[in-house]
């Protein structure tokens, strides 16, 4: 008797909600590019801006591809429309003087536009799938891209990239045997994903000695293995260019994955956020998935595929606007449908973000008040970018044990680090991955902050970070000395 | 032989991703908001735009709190603000003269301080929780209406209240035998994520005849009922004010409410999106769950509580940008931390909500250049707001068969309709529940657009639909007129 009151009344005075009672996928969920490392990252700048003594004057946050937080200045042309339709007393006649001595013609005329798209003001509510014209002109700029017809009503503006992801894959999976082929390393978003929706990933491995190129031979075994052991194979994710990797896919390869998703009955997802992220434009080029597969004719139309696009990347770093889409090709319309609806619930994604996107789509074209300022940005971020990760790449190259491989594109190097097997211990010791250990002992040295190689997924055996080479190019040098320092004295704590 | 081949055949020009195999619980949802009534309204909408005769001249959109589609002017401050964090140029010392000229010195000294606060571009993707500064003036806010402190690590922004509902429901629901008590009539939002996440809708009655009131006896019945069947109830969402019913309620029903859900062992879910929106202040002022618990003392300490807000209503309505937050009361810090791993998959909400959340819960203060227009802006619309409730329930109540409690809260009018038999059957004939039949041939008739009463639930036998009260004032004898008209011609086609 006594043993039950004492039940009832621990049973009373202890939460509702805890973590033993907390849904076992949201639990299940790992996500590292804000883990652990990039939360002690937030303390010390905390404890710098409050004049603590570090060895280091500020964090270096080279972990997340973030690129006005490193600084990266808005582009001009962007930024004065965004201005212009949030404030309607901007675009009133009344004003035009005034107006028109801080902004140039085409963003007032853009910004009328735009607002008129969105009913009248960008604080109404859209679409749930976004404003009917902008989605229009997503399509048009897809065409222009591809060659090929693209339909605003396949076409689903999200907030960011991610939410989209997300929504094809809760559409997607519908009992825990569904499997996903993700590769490794992955951005970690699809683990998360398939981990919060109850879905299976199937890893495949990128081919690090090979430029971190995929073959279809190894596709083919994950997905057969996979199969064998009871996993409904459904889909297949290719980031490209690869985050963390930074590869580009050459058509030939795009040909035979699509293909191969005939072949195999997958569903393509294709991540395809850093596509104007190109770095050896005449070697890989970028091609669409969208592209290749339209080219390869009718015998292929039955192919589904789901594309992914952003404005958090390329040379805009928008991200924290929040912007995305996901064009479907192939995909049945009552699964379209499902998407919409699920898609209202939460009303629509934030306009701020579908306005970003019509400016991605439609840049300023030569002749217009705004194009040369525009194309000179542009380029001055996407030549320094190129500067950048070569410098990096160099750098990581020249530490004992390290090799990387160069940035075809995205934003993104994901070094191979050799860890001496008294690091590896000290690691064990210390409860965490080797590369994690290392990864934390930078930061704390050296206040640069990357994602251990284990939060993306790697061969076993072998550790990596993932690093951003987006931090001003006027420090480099200096935070790239810190990195050499750091792993000097690193390599000869552990040395064998 | 053949039949195989058929077969095969079939199987590869099919698709992978169809309506049967997608997630069932995707397929359970219902959100009828955005559903069949308001997609032919787009499509009248479209017609009209491209010249078609039809019997009425616009749609008069009064499905949606969507204050701006319907022309409700955005606050001046609010925007001018937002217009300036996103341009940079507007900020700097050399434009200093030309932007004076067009923006109060008040709204110029918030724009840098909010972009400061994230970390010098709102286009930098921010902490999943959102900007540490936001979330402290949020707090701050909190702390001012209630009297009682409140902890800005308790406190998420989120992109809009929707998104914090799905992320609290989804943590909660670890298998389908868990039930969340919910109010009928209700806001689908409540019923869609129990679908989605798999969880049992708890249903509780509000009283139509006593102003749409609850009361506890009825609620413990719900909670008994649904644990005799197995449902293992563990939360309790409110919406106060009432959506769609607009009812707001009193301090000793929330004492009550409170005191019901300890000892029940029940989370408690308030929706208090619409507490700006209170229309006999007097009367029935507005009080917040978290103040009336903490009012409470220590002895209901362990109430778990979680408050959701939003951008999106009040005399604001920028419910396009998408901002809202939720403030975890009592709740478990490794169910917060859970939440947060949750937020970081999509990386963050989007800053322009976040900026927003922050001129809402920090507007002009008397004798700031900006405090005079933001008032009388502010009052214009709240005045307006109460003319325009009470004329359309007035109108409501003006119409055969039709009673329409008056609204204390919110932007909604609930009228209950008594419709013929002859209707009913009409309506089943048609496939249709009678209030969406009503509905519909209201939308063809006068282009206005409702929410039937079974999007929301109601008693069984009563017939509902939904309407806001925010098109512009002028527009209300017109549309009132138009809806008499069909209103007579129904009841007199269908009269018993």
């Amino acid at each position: 008797m006594i043993v039950t009151i004492l039940v009832a009344e621990s049973s009373t005075s202890s939460k509702v909600l805890t973590l033993e009672n907390l849904n076992p996928r949201v639990k299940s969920v790992e996500y590292a590019v804000r883990g652990e490392i990039a939360i002690l990252a937030d303390t010390l700048k905390n404890k710098l801006a409050q004049g603590a003594q570090l060895p280091f004057k500020e964090i270096t946050n080279i972990n997340i591809g973030n690129p006005q937080q490193l600084k990266q200045k808005p582009i001009t042309f962007f930024r004065q429309v965004a201005s212009l339709v949030e404030n309607p007393e901007l675009l009133s006649d009344e004003n035009r003087e005034k107006v028109e001595a801080l902004y140039p013609k085409d963003t007032i005329e853009r910004a009328k536009k735009l607002v008129a798209s969105a009913g009248g003001s960008v604080g109404s509510y859209s679409h749930s799938m976004g404003i009917p014209y902008i989605r229009e002109q997503v399509a048009k700029f897809i065409e222009r891209r591809d060659g090929f017809s693209s339909d605003p009503d396949s076409i689903f503006l999200t907030a960011g990239a991610s939410p989209a992801v997300q929504l094809v894959l809760q559409c997607m999976i519908d009992k825990p045997e569904v499997g996903v082929l993700i590769p490794i390393p992955q951005y970690p978003l699809y683990t998360a994903s398939l981990a919060l929706f109850n879905g299976q990933p199937v890893p495949y491995y990128l081919d690090e000695e090979n430029a971190w190129g995929m073959n279809i031979a190894d596709l083919k075994k994950s997905v057969d293995e996979a199969r064998r052991n009871g996993t409904d194979v459904r889909a297949l994710v290719i980031i490209n260019p690869g985050n963390p990797t930074g590869q580009c896919l050459t058509e030939e390869n795009m040909r035979d994955v699509i293909d191969f998703c005939q072949r195999e009955r997958l569903v393509l997802c294709a991540d395809e956020v850093y596509q104007t992220n190109i770095y050896v434009p005449e070697e890989r080029p970028f091609h669409s998935f969208k592209k290749v597969l339209k080219s390869m004719g009718s015998s292929y139309e039955n192919v589904e595929l789901f594309s992914f696009h952003s404005i958090s990347k390329g040379m805009i770093g928008e991200c924290g606007r929040r912007g995305g889409y996901v064009e479907c090709t192939g995909i049945d319309p009552k699964v379209i449908d499902q998407m919409y609806k699920i898609s209202s619930i939460s009303l629509c994604p934030n306009v701020q973000g579908q306005v970003m996107m019509e400016l991605m789509v439609n840049p300023p074209q030569p002749g217009e008040p705004s194009y040369e300022l525009y194309k000179n940005e542009m380029d001055d971020i996407y030549t320094s970018l190129i500067r950048r990760s070569t410098k990096l790449a160099s750098a990581f190259n020249g530490l004992e044990g390290v090799t990387c491989n160069k940035a075809e594109g995205a934003m993104y190097l994901f070094p191979q680090i050799r860890l001496p097997a008294k690091a590896i211990e000290a690691a064990k010791a210390a409860g965490k991955q080797p590369d994690a250990f290392y990864s934390l002992e930078m930061l704390k040295e050296t206040g640069v902050c990357v994602v251990p190689g284990s939060g993306f997924g790697q061969q076993e055996g072998t550790w990596h970070f993932r690093a951003t080479f987006l931090p001003p190019e006027h420090t480099f040098d200096e935070f790239i000395n810190l990195l050499e320092n750091f792993h000097k004295k690193f390599m000869s704590t552990y040395r064998d």
